[in-house]
């Protein structure tokens, strides 16, 4: 009985069958555990041993399942998921203006909200805890995050297009500065800054979004070379590339992230480098879109970090990082015929440490002894990862983001064998499906 | 009590939520329901009226689901799942001779038919109801094929070099003509021939199996313009690119199916629509190989019949095809940066109507009267599949496969909500994992 009174007390005792813990080592461990302590990780080692040491309150068992971090999704739209399926297979600029822009103009904050709950749902359900999101009623998405218990950071979009958001360019950055107050010191979520694109923003709305995000010190995202088209238009308008355009106005460095980097020339990618400019590379969206292919392992290999986004649903179609992870390393071996590229291991840094480092919070992403305790676990059970000869291989290979059978945030189970605990998913999906016909077909 | 009276009997009735039929005129029905008896559906209609109308034996509540049509997977080397994960990234020299050839050097007919049998699993659990296979031990093959219930064309493979299955050419034509009698009239299974390539079978073998699929009416297949390279070596050896080299030998025509059609031109293109060939295309196959992408828009514009394939676990690692036919769409559009091509119509059309037309058997791939009944089930409750605005878009451009809640084969339920009813998958997976270990680690 002298066990017993000698273990320590934890919240939770988590056995995980196999444990990539996407640390400096990137150690796997099999037959292991870990101990969660008000949210963080308090130890990590052998199943047997710290079943002994320990006296948890709770236990977990996930010893059938491949035990990964949870994965950072850093960039999207959440709220499209209310026009997932609208309209697909369309040309760009009819798709925007004949279904996407008239179904934006009829959001209001409790659409917003409803969107962004279904898009946690999904998220949840295949392996991510952490998101960056880019749009409009920020406080609604605040809100919305806070409720579904994932940690996110929360960007406020800027443009100077007509919007159901807000009416100026002025209003934009007060909302971003009342957001920047109101997540001060929040434990799980961040504020951000989004001016939309270098085409629907101006010079001066660029250079105050960068001010603001320097005197704040928030991450800035923009869209940026998404398409070829982007480049041709911004040196047409400004005498420059988007990249250089960008640099000369003072939006890149260290705490600034650019979703999409498709059409990037090799001048391009020095200055990212430089400049230590990240990327959010969304493989999904840019095929869909046509958009075109991102030269990730240039990227990679001058040293710019590139992590994942899944973009919104209503161009992916879907917020699923397993899948996104894969494709992004399919793609690149077929862009080049060279099947050594962009191997597992690099797939899922990106979606894990690298999306971490991408966003400014370096702790996630890692399954560390202190660091935040956000997991996903795929059941191995499932055929497609049989018989389990590489645990990275099959994370990036062979699963599809339907083995996620648990995925926890802060030290809290958030998905469970494809249930939602202390979340009333059906009634969610009710209210979810009565505003996406409200906003698509305004006579229904 | 009438009703009850004059009610038909059935064996089952089958309750759709949504039902996406694949018939002629791509009929969608809602709130529908399908009859079976004797493996084949025996009326399709709205479900309230079928259920006056009939009295089954059983009943089988997909309500809540999205009913596809069973997918229709064209090519792969089903029992190659024993080598899931074993290397990747490395090039295919490397992959080939250092990994894949020495672990199949140690196969026997029980190794393959574990292997045969995980895959089965895989596949239905994803949605499929019937595959092309080509591998060897052709009757370990059919073995267990018939034991998991599903459709399949199974293919003996022949070639020149060393291999465990057979020692001559001669020997594989005669295993090749004792599977054909052995499946004559037979429900579920057909008999076919694979030359594996022009780079591994001479001439005149290329020419016996033409003459064996002509003179037994199956099907053959064998891999071709795999690559830009197998091209230059085939015009060095032969004189000709592949296709051309393969007319010549008359290898190609309606019976027979082209697995990868990679490295295609336009004189290619115009001899396959000639010709009334099909192809194999399997896109996640090519692009984790690098091998390259292949022209579907265009040999689908030229009228050629082009299906989908996974491949082996081994080079792909899934033998998802709802993960498969996302990857197609995605990748026709980036390929040319043009989001209109390969619409999520055409995708699905790939992966049911013309796999099924693909491999000779049209019956199968649609949900219609007298047709067999075999179909897959997505749960439409999962976030990814909501608001559900339009079926054909979400089964392709948002589930992941995950999703599939049921799959039938012939009348009978083969998968449901992640079990194997009459099948011992855990017996299964054990002895399909120590065969795979001693496969690939001989010492251990």
């Amino acid at each position: 009985m002298q066990t017993q009174h000698t273990a320590f007390p934890c919240d939770m005792l988590v056995a995980a069958g196999i444990l990539v813990t996407q640390d400096d080592d990137r150690r796997i461990l099999s037959d292991a555990a870990l101990v969660v302590t008000d949210g963080r990780i308090a130890a990590i080692g052998p199943a047997d041993a710290l079943a002994k040491a320990y006296a948890p309150r709770e236990t977990l068992d996930l010893s059938g399942c491949l035990v990964l971090p949870g994965l950072v999704n850093t960039h999207g739209h959440a709220a499209m998921t209310l026009f997932r399926g609208l309209c697909d297979d369309a040309p760009l600029s009819v798709w925007l203006s004949e279904h996407i822009w008239p179904a934006e103009a009829r959001l209001d904050a409790a659409a917003v909200s409803l969107g962004t709950r279904l898009a946690c749902a999904e998220m949840l359900a295949t392996g991510t805890t952490c998101f960056c999101d880019a749009y409009l009623y920020v406080d609604a998405i605040a809100d919305a995050v806070e409720e579904a218990g994932m940690r996110a950071v929360i960007s406020q979009g800027v443009f100077e297009i007509e919007n159901a958001g807000f009416k100026t360019v002025d209003a934009a950055l007060n909302a971003a500065g009342a957001l920047t107050d109101r997540l001060a010191g929040h434990d799980r979520l961040r504020p951000a800054i989004f001016p939309h694109a270098v085409y629907t923003c101006s010079a001066k709305t660029l250079t105050r979004c960068a001010d603001f995000a320097r005197s704040q010190n928030v991450l800035l995202s923009t869209h940026a070379a998404e398409t070829a088209r982007e480049n041709e238009d911004c040196l047409q308008a400004n005498g420059a590339r988007v990249i250089p355009y960008l640099n000369e106005l003072g939006l890149l460095g260290q705490n600034t992230l650019l979703a999409h980097g498709v059409a990037l020339d090799a001048a391009d990618i020095g200055i990212l480098a430089a400049t230590g400019t990240s990327v959010a590379h969304c493989p999904k969206s840019n095929m869909k879109l046509g958009s075109g292919i991102a030269p990730v392992a240039a990227l990679r290999e001058a040293g710019v970090t590139v992590a994942l986004g899944t973009d919104g649903a209503a161009s992916n179609n879907t917020l699923n990082l397993i899948s996104e992870m894969q494709t992004a390393a399919l793609l690149q071996k077929v862009a080049a015929c060279d099947p050594t590229l962009l191997a597992a291991e690099a797939a899922l840094d990106m979606a894990t440490r690298d999306g971490a480092a991408a966003i400014g919070w370096p702790e996630l992403g890692r399954l560390t002894v202190g660091g935040p305790a956000d997991l996903c676990a795929l059941d191995m059970s499932r055929p497609q990862l049989t018989p389990a000869f590489d645990p990275v291989s099959d994370a990036v290979y062979a699963a599809n983001g339907g083995e996620v059978a648990c995925t926890m945030v802060a030290g809290k189970v958030l998905y469970r064998n494809g249930a939602f605990p202390g979340f009333d998913y059906p009634a969610l999906v009710a209210a979810f499906k009565e505003t996406a016909a409200r906003l698509t077909r305004p006579g229904a």
